[in-house]
């Protein structure tokens, strides 16, 4: 199963928090994609942040469901974050090295909890050196253009999928739209690897 | 606990078709409240219809979830429906006597089903007579300005809730927006119930 996300989406913080252990629950294997929701969010006008109604209510659920899953929500955090994709972007080193779901966590987590902004280069090194990373070289490696290409590519697979919003979980060519839909998307897996 | 709704909403569908027997299971009590969703997003300039990805994708979520809470869905019914807001004000009449859960699950089953656009004059009163009621009689009701008055005063209460789409299910301030809340709004009003 696919697992697109995007390190700025409320809701993403939830499936970070939960996709690892309900997969392998499952018995579904995961990739971890990085994208770039907010390209995509813009080119279809798509943008909860102009609707301050429906904006308050989005952090009041994102704050229920994460008690409901027994997940930290220590106040709203800043947002919106990563003007320039830096955390999206060691996300695409991080998928593509092996690291992800420990980086995505250390990253969430240092946002919802400790209201770390994700992408603030001081907290992003403390959080590599963490990882047992050289973060000067990670860091170096996200700013390359072939990672830059690598974010794109996998922004160009979410948009081939009609995916619209984060996260987004993909099987095959069957989208499930939000953290809400996880345990959907997986007994979908499920049935999709018995067929 | 309030369930706000809309004759033309695709996930109004689902929670019709479900929220009856899920509240009597949770002892919970029902105030079916027809309101006017598309002046709200129209106000917050929040038209997903204008996303063709993303009402795709609509399209396909409410397929599968109808499909995973066994309710009938027969392909895409028509859409957008009921422009004059007959079928809308029809439920705030039944609202007020008392018979609007057997209503909306007429009018949602025969557009769903049956692909019978709700608002649909003749369809509307073949519904009415089904449920023996005198259809002029409550159609001219529906046509009156108290009915329109009444319609407007559920739509402005939605507003002062901030609610922005529907279905939205509301345990006095706090609102659940979705069909995929129903349980946690449920949940939410039992609690409520035990303060």
């Amino acid at each position: 199963m696919d697992f697109f996300f995007f390190f700025g989406s409320l809701y993403s913080y939830l499936s970070v928090m939960r996709v690892e252990a309900l997969a392998a629950n499952a018995g579904v294997e995961l990739r971890w994609r990085p994208f770039n929701v907010r390209a995509i969010m813009v080119e279809q006008d798509n943008i909860p942040r102009r609707n301050p109604v429906k904006m308050q209510y989005l952090w009041r659920d994102t704050e229920r469901r994460a008690r409901r899953h027994g997940i930290a929500f220590n106040g709203r955090p800043p947002h919106p974050v990563d003007a320039d994709f830096l955390a999206n972007r060691v996300g695409v080193v991080a998928a593509q090295e092996g690291w992800c779901p420990a980086y995505s966590r250390a990253v969430f987590n240092a946002w919802f909890r400790d209201h770390q902004a994700p992408g603030d280069r001081a907290h992003l090194e403390a959080q590599l050196r963490a990882l047992g990373k050289d973060a000067a070289a990670v860091i170096a490696r996200a700013e390359s253009q072939e990672i830059r290409e690598a974010f794109d590519v996998q922004t160009d697979a979410a948009r081939k999928l009609g995916i619209f919003g984060a996260p987004t979980f993909a099987v095959g060519d069957e989208i499930f739209w939000g953290d809400d839909r996880l345990e959907d998307a997986l007994d979908y897996a499920k049935g999709a690897s018995a067929r």
